[in-house]
């Protein structure tokens, strides 16, 4: 369809109801208010994050990455909880009344976002104003009761794992954005692609869930970059971290670009979006934590170990180690 | 305290924090997510709504108020549908970092609120971005299992009330923006701020909870003016409706502007921000809810009926009838 949205009614009854759906508490998107009912033996666990044109993604994303990337950075923060997602509310807001083809595009992003992450629009609000285009999101999932890993509640020798691997998503926006250092990492067209897959369709990991609820002491998603947020962990407990250099799970495409570029190490470390989860275990779980993943081909890496006092230290291959400094985004 | 806020931890812990110190499972706001633990026999009940500055309210109108209204036009949906206020989540944007004298104002008006209202911050997000200050909220209630009043429901001669008066807010705003036709309202100081009152500090009608959950077969808040609300609410159960002109609920100003002024009849019906509930009784409970409402000083006003097809009528008192157009808000 071309042209632009004719009215809310249009633009809630065409494209957002459907993703409301399988929700009946959402009540087709017809009422002031959804419902959602608890599971007995369940607490919720809430969490809101708002993405911007222009600052969290480009005005020439696709529509469908823009729609996916809102959704799943909420997830990820309920995927480092062992939360499983059930609904989430939306918020958007637009400068202009949006075409039928953004809009059709930005909801296939979703429904395949909702599909994936196994969660349902539940309601929310659209509105018209000047500034970028922003889709504010809080997603509710379940948790059993009392079971929440939080930021704080890891000891002292408790070891440090993440996730995945670290850096492509923060390398993936330099190649969006082009910076003039991209020329020299010479990637393959297949390293380009993955590198930018990981910016712009970031997989919460909600198949860490049951390891998490067995054996992290302490647990975040890494949003902000690893060195930012490994000093809000350790600093959540009261305690330092000591982590190594040479453990940290790179991919074959972030390892190609260190290597031509010394100084990309630092947007691996601090640049941000990685959408892992960053989280501590006591040092006698370790063992049977890294069976449970090696056993369900999850990969996981035990980058270090939590510590007493002083500096986050990051400790490098020749056995020197250097006070690893929070960088990493803060709006303020 | 002079100057401006630097970085999100100033800005989180020193004046969100203390709104969610009642809330444990808000952990401080120190968290990735926040836990909320549903009490068993009740449904949750969500909505969302997002002000900006320079949409829904103005540059200089004072921090305090815009705060109080953020979480006001959220809560009114709630009351709608007779939940019982717990918690929200907000997600605050900036174009420039805000001064600690807006954002002591702006917690304080949220903290008025959060005590009046019976609801307690749990998590959120901050950033900064181009375009107007943002407060965009998504608050949470309880409501007993399966009770919650929704839009549609209700039947063909069910009676139609609404709560306090209309017009109120829609005439402040008028004010508040000096429009030239105020100057011959005539009004005494003492009128020209209960309707600015109205419009910046609305008041959720969370004592219509009892009210609603025994008899109520429809129900909403008034937000986008009375005649597009009431065509809303009767179209969601397939209907239409009747209302008398000379029973809606008009405060001594409202009455006096409208005495000077019948051009301003057109806000009161359609300028929205009432904040007020409407809602559907069947006729053989009419007067029970009535003499409840009587009990206990709430002030509850029948304006008329919901009908079988045609247009939404309003009937004038001199006994004829128009067609109710569903003007009002629309931000598309």
């Amino acid at each position: 369809m071309a042209g632009t949205i004719k009215g809310e009614a249009e633009l809630i009854g065409t494209y957002l109801a459907p993703l409301a759906d399988s929700h009946a508490g959402a009540l087709g998107l017809k009422d002031d208010c959804a419902t959602f009912v608890p599971r007995a033996g369940f607490d919720l666990v809430l969490t809101t994050d708002a993405v911007a044109e222009g600052v969290h993604f480009f005005s020439d994303d696709a529509p469908e990455d823009i729609g996916w990337k809102a959704l799943a950075v909420n997830v990820s923060d309920l995927a480092a909880k062992a939360a499983e997602p059930r609904i989430y509310q939306m918020a958007l807001s637009f400068p202009d009344a949006p075409s039928h083809d953004f809009m059709s595009r930005l909801a296939k992003g979703l429904a395949e976002a909702q599909a994936a992450f196994g969660i349902t629009l539940s309601g929310g609000d659209t509105d018209r104003r000047p500034g970028p285009i922003t889709i504010t999101i809080t997603a509710i999932g379940e948790v059993p009761a009392r079971c929440m890993p939080a930021r704080m509640g890891a000891q002292a020798g408790d070891r440090l794992f993440v996730s995945g691997t670290i850096g492509d998503s923060a390398l993936g926006l330099r190649l969006r954005r082009a910076d003039a250092d991209v020329s020299r990492w010479a990637l393959t067209d297949a390293e380009r692609a993955a590198l930018l897959q990981r910016y712009l369709r970031p997989a919460p990991r909600l198949d860490l869930r049951d390891g998490l609820l067995r054996w992290a002491s302490a647990s975040m998603d890494l949003s902000d970059g690893l060195a930012k947020d490994l000093c809000r962990l350790a600093a959540a407990s009261g305690l330092s971290a000591e982590i190594e250099e040479g453990r940290l799970p790179l991919s074959p495409a972030v390892r190609k670009v260190v290597a031509a570029d010394a100084a990309a190490f630092g947007s691996v470390l601090g640049g941000g979006d990685d959408y892992e989860v960053l989280f501590a275990v006591p040092s006698v779980r370790a063992g049977e934590l890294a069976a449970w993943a090696e056993a369900r081909g999850t990969r996981l890496t035990e980058i270090g170990a939590l510590t007493v006092g002083g500096n986050v230290m990051i400790r490098s291959e020749d056995g020197s180690s250097r006070p690893l400094a929070p960088q990493g985004w803060d709006h303020f």
